[in-house]
């Protein structure tokens, strides 16, 4: 079964088709610029990447280009669409509504639809790459949604109520869901491999650090997400790549009234400007901090400095909440290869038994190993994160049982083969 | 050596009269309604209260009411005002300026109106505190300030720089400064001398929540303070009576956005109606919040559930911060007396190496006491705060020093004696 997997943003969408028989990505890539002029698409095969240059006025037109890509020309990889059994689509924001993966009918496009005030630039251009999908692939083939915030619904309330007049919740949604759930769950699945409990997650306390552009820790007990760094939205949590992180909230209205800024200038910069853009006036990026802090860039460093401090109280606070950590696991850009970050942050974590293995950790890059030492009380792994996968996964299960409900004498015909 | 103490707000003025030869207080009062019509002084002494409704216009009547309760009457307790040596005022934001108390000069003065910005609804009033005290006085009595802010100023930037642009930290000091300082330093200082450990506080690792209509929780290594959760203005950390605490920033602008509201109306809204009020819908105060929770109240109940998880997940993060925890000091109104949430914080807790005796913290209400077990890894104390005398004790040895300072001789005459 080959499921193609989409994430569409508002002027662009990325691809990757999945071939679920070995669970092997077949191609890859990527339409930019969707709706302004100068879109085109890189396409991704065996390493080769092939650029075309086409206009796409609209996501149904850069569906079409992808179909071409698919199809035809060199970086060739079905004969025909119908190749495809299925679509699993990224949506950002699944609010209280989603609180897991489903197939895509005209009421879940309409959920989505109702969700877009929780996030404006996300929801709407999903809904567009959804229904760009309808047309270009036909009815009849399954589409399936798959929320960032789903991993998250296990949340207690007093994790994910804010300290804010309680009708902000009742009237508009406002409380916590977190984000990169699809990740917090690929990484909780595979910590749990390596702990052998996969099919026994009773009683594990894991902490996920994704670390990337956009960040976000979890706390995962018996499997299940019980706190997570992410809120309302992805500002949320610890000074990310442009973010700024939770705040004293005095701080917006502060500088709101200091610089004359309405609500919506005041949310760009705390979403583009701030972070470790914003401390280090050097860039957003890590690596550049990184190479800055090692010139002797004062704001680099201490960017640095309170980038691991507030993860490592993050963890620690974490900690309570599960009563305890048997593993720590580092996932996406920052986490699978900042070494140095990996060992600032768990030093600080000394005191709640985690002991790493430095040369061990000086060595992984963007692959899954353990890098603590035997003796320490917590496991930490690095753990490539793979988002894309547990979309397609979700994709079949769903893909699979839709056949079995629809038709239950063909799934009684099954059962006995499965037994 | 008599001392009054003063904390002057924009329409009220309390005092302490303490004698500093045995830390006794001789008087204590309270101004209300100044500058509005209705104004009255109550005046305590022996556990006699005199309440006069008498006009007070500006803070110099208010003085010269304070005067006349002092000096005359039955609730007198001084022949003439030349009996109080030193006059010591609350200050609530110090800011970068002033990392100790000191005398007041008119530089002094000075600072703390250019910190005004920082701190509108307190500084300027203190100022009106202090000039009415010096035309009530007379240029000659010394007086003294003490920051809420000092204690907090050992900290280090990792701790106190937002993850904001760093200009706005270059342009107003949009920092984390903290408050309620004063208490957290009597705290620490009784707790160190519990611990064996005044004179040598080198080593220790204390977390002193201050837990009253407003909260906050610090973390001292060394007895110097670490990190705070209150940060520019006293909204940041946990749920307070009517203060939000920490927020997911987008939080902030999307409720300003949906309510259409002005940066100053969702301070008001974040500082007078969220928190425990906001929450619970039933009161600011933990009393009443703790009576609707025990008559089943869901949304009270859930109020303190979010209360003591959010205090819990401040001690884990400051635990990671100190690299550990020899002691946790509960004081303040609710810190002092609310044995419930001493108790399920501490269950949270267990994980560190707390192990609270129930049977002796059910009966602590208001008094020192160590609550924790002889097996406990960390003492756990309540410490009852007195922030007056701790205003007290600075006035008594800055205006001891200074005349020790401005007469060297009779400084040098003194030293065999002391010797």
């Amino acid at each position: 079964m080959k499921i193609l997997v989409i994430n569409a943003g508002s002027s662009s969408l990325k691809y990757q088709l999945i071939d679920m028989d070995n669970e092997q990505v077949i191609a890859k890539g990527l339409c930019e610029r969707i709706g302004i002029e100068g879109s085109k698409l890189t396409h991704k095969v065996n390493g080769e990447s092939y650029v075309t240059e086409v206009p796409m006025t609209n996501h149904t037109e850069a569906f079409n280009a992808v179909k071409e890509a698919l199809t035809s020309g060199e970086g060739k990889v079905v004969d025909d669409l119908s190749e495809i059994s299925a679509l699993g689509h990224r949506v950002v924001q699944g609010g209280s509504l989603f609180k897991d993966s489903c197939l895509v009918t005209d009421e879940v496009i309409e959920g989505i639809r109702e969700l877009s005030p929780l996030a404006p630039l996300h929801n709407p251009a999903h809904i567009q790459g959804i229904e760009a999908a309808i047309d270009v692939f036909g009815k009849d083939v399954p589409q399936v949604v798959v929320f960032d915030t789903s991993f998250h619904s296990t949340m207690p309330a007093k994790a994910y109520t804010f300290g804010v007049p309680y009708e902000y919740y009742e009237k508009y949604g406002v409380r916590r869901y977190g984000f990169h759930g699809t990740s917090h769950r690929y990484v909780t699945g595979r910590c749990l491999e390596l702990l052998g409990k996969a099919e026994n997650p009773e009683g594990t306390r894991i902490i996920n650090c994704h670390l990337g552009n956009g960040s976000s820790i979890s706390a995962v007990k018996d499997g299940k997400v019980i706190d997570t760094s992410m809120g309302l939205t992805p500002l949320d949590g610890f000074i990310m790549g442009t973010r700024s992180g939770s705040l004293d909230p005095s701080v917006v209205t502060f500088i709101m009234e200091k610089e004359g800024l309405s609500a919506s200038e005041m949310d760009a910069i705390l979403n583009k400007k701030s972070g470790m853009l914003g401390l280090s006036g050097v860039s957003s990026d890590d690596r550049d901090v990184t190479a800055a802090a090692r010139e002797g860039n004062e704001r680099a460093i201490l960017t640095h400095e309170i980038l691991e401090y507030q993860i490592a109280k993050f963890i620690g606070s974490y900690y309570v909440a599960l009563g305890g950590m048997d593993a720590l696991v580092f996932t996406a850009g920052i986490g699978e290869n900042q070494t140095v970050h990996r060992s600032k942050i768990c030093r600080y974590l000394e005191c709640l038994g985690v002991e790493l293995d430095e040369e061990v950790n000086a060595t992984i890059h963007g692959k899954e190993a353990e890098i603590s030492t035997p003796e320490s009380r917590v496991r930490v792994y690095v753990i490539p994160t793979d988002e894309e996968m547990v979309i397609a996964r979700d994709t079949k299960d769903i893909v699979e049982n839709m056949g079995k409900e629809e038709a239950p004498a063909a799934a009684e015909e099954e059962a006995p083969a499965e037994a």
